[in-house]
């Protein structure tokens, strides 16, 4: 990729987190899960960040053997930790931090036993409350994504051919995706969160409710994995919801847009529109400060004004969310739930997706990625928001 | 895919778990991990199977709300069980089994605190040793998966143009793989394991060391996943080891082939030869009975002997294993390491991957995954074995 202007200030990182032990009474964190480590040190590796209180860091690290830099420390199990705590002068924390939603009973268990500590509070709400507002060289990174997400829509068109079904346009779309820097992988937080590159719905397949916790469901092409596309012919008068991951730095942003071939019904143009009008009531009133119940509120009324509330968001089965935070993993914090107690904050970013199942047509409305600005909301995401035409 | 002439036999699964139970002392086995709820129920859904140590199973579902059949009660949330088993009469067990090593901390103490077993084991364990032991309908699936994979490494020499570079070549294959009805989606074990599709090693990108804990290493395109391509040109002279996923089932095989550009040097010949004759001097002393510890002894005393020792597995950072289980999850019991106190049983199902990395050319070496048979082990992957000219 471009190489980014901004540096990734993991000082900063760590002084936030910092900031926020101290007002918890917590005396360290260890973190150990990929996206956490990412989030700290700017890189995966197979071992431990540690950081007090207040000083500097330290890694412990198992692999890869080649890790350099200040405060690293070698380790082939956490049963080592209290042992190098000892031999390197760093105080054993009292109340210690670990990835409790994130981490094994097991893995958690093990370090708990080998540190001790008196208390141990949640690091996975922790740093999810630090890593929902980005820092500069973050918004960076989701805004290279977002311009790379639209270029590979620019190339959907080109990938169809008549008589394709859903998973052979996915196919295409993976492989534009790919030629246009996509990392593939796409981090999803939660057990059993997982999708493969994203989701493209086709008809009555996005009827299909699905066990995951994303907007929409979809059959998938296996039982082991029931989400997105399931072989479903294109065809006239269907819709082709394309909801693949802006994943072209280590920070994705959320896009869909709606393809069709032909003409598909009067309601199905009336429920897209009413999704961009949605869109439109929120890039107005979201503002630093805005209750993020309210934002759901608000989309989920006019759904109903227009008489679209029973196809708002899914229709046997309705997602209660219209949108979420985006980052490292494509579902961070703030979630636009009605039971959300958050308000939206300068520098968070998020998807909003107000999107409607019509039954014999397909899924519509689109999704884009805002970042809060101090005075509003900025769409990230640009491009062609009509229904587009195959 | 061709219909399966077998049945998944859940019936007999849940047997042989009741049977694992009776011997342990465990009364019941709650399982919600992903790979756990397919391998028991044959699908992916959003809450709880429960096993009691006699009768039938229990199925307590969140999502899809769409979910049929006997014993199937839905909720919300699992503190919700106690109530449920109470008022559908099912025991309260006083030993049960939770995954232990892939249940999140918070998510084991929610359950463990709504049922309040007196004891708790480790369905982790327990269910990865059944997993171990492939059933007919399994054993099917990986013989088509392993049929489709060589089908794919067929089409690579295709999937080449002069000037690529690894992650180009790549992504080329996985639009093969996925017009060949790959899932996409590669299930591996383990806290931050995870991989795309599988790695492609170009030259002296293999010798970039890993955090994870698979066979090879290599950069990869973002520090964010540091493993596989990294966007090396292919040329003259190098290696191109291609370890691309069977992920064509749930159940997924494991083959890995290498391609070159005119010549490599005689030492990495000589290295991909010994890599075969590991192959067949294991394939011949391989059965039930066989130590897995021994598999790999013999493959390091091999590689020794023909002064390849040191970059046997690796060149600065070597794994220390030589093959593992496959099935649902890529790398599965048994492990064929040196610690290793398992022996071979009739139908367990191996990947055998011994691999050299040469500086200056890259890696070179065969894959291949194999059925234990009540005689000995057959190949499940036929594929041209030599190193393959693009």
């Amino acid at each position: 990729m471009i190489q980014p202007s901004l540096s990734p200030d993991l000082k900063g990182r760590w002084e936030s987190m910092q900031a926020a032990m101290k007002k918890q009474g917590t005396n360290g964190c260890l973190l150990t899960i990929d996206v956490n480590l990412y989030y700290m040190t700017g890189r995966v590796f197979n071992g431990y960040f540690y950081l007090p209180i207040e000083g500097d860091p330290w890694f412990f690290v198992k692999r890869p053997q080649s890790f350099k830099g200040n405060n690293v420390v070698f380790l082939h199990k956490p049963e080592q930790l209290a042992e190098l705590f000892s031999v390197n002068n760093i105080e054993m924390p009292k109340k210690l931090l670990l990835e409790a939603d994130e981490l094994s009973y097991n893995m958690y268990m093990r370090i708990f036993n080998a540190l001790q500590p008196e208390e141990v509070e949640n690091a996975t709400l922790t740093i999810h409350k630090l890593r929902e507002i980005k820092r500069p060289y973050e918004i960076e990174q989701l805004r290279y994504s977002a311009l790379k997400h639209a270029e590979t829509y620019h190339h959907i068109p080109e990938c169809y051919k008549p008589g394709m079904t859903d998973i052979e346009l996915q196919a295409e779309i993976e492989l534009q995706m790919r030629k246009n820097g996509s990392y593939g992988i796409f981090h999803t937080f939660g057990m059993n969160m997982e999708i493969f590159m994203g989701s493209i719905l086709v008809g009555d397949n996005a009827l299909e409710p699905s066990p995951y916790d994303f907007a929409l469901g979809g059959k998938g092409i296996s039982a082991a994995m029931p989400i997105g596309a399931n072989g479903t012919p294109i065809r006239e008068g269907n819709t082709i919801m394309v909801d693949m991951a802006g994943n072209y730095t280590p920070y994705t942003t959320d896009m869909t847009r709606v393809y069709a071939v032909g003409k598909i019904s009067n309601e199905a143009y009336h429920a897209h529109q009413v999704s961009r009008d949605i869109e439109q009531q929120i890039m107005h009133i979201a503002k630093p400060g805005t209750a993020c119940a309210d934002l759901y509120n608000l989309s989920l009324e006019i759904a109903t004004k227009e008489g679209l509330g029973n196809c708002f968001m899914g229709h046997h089965q309705q997602a209660k969310f219209v949108g979420h935070g985006i980052g490292i993993q494509i579902n961070e914090l703030p979630i636009l739930t009605p039971r959300s107690h958050e308000k939206l904050k300068t520098n968070m970013v998020f998807a909003l997706e107000p999107k409607f199942v019509i039954p014999g047509v397909g899924a519509v409305g689109i999704e884009n990625s805002f970042l809060v600005t101090p005075t509003g909301v900025e769409k990230l995401t640009h491009f062609e928001e009509d229904i587009i035409q195959l």
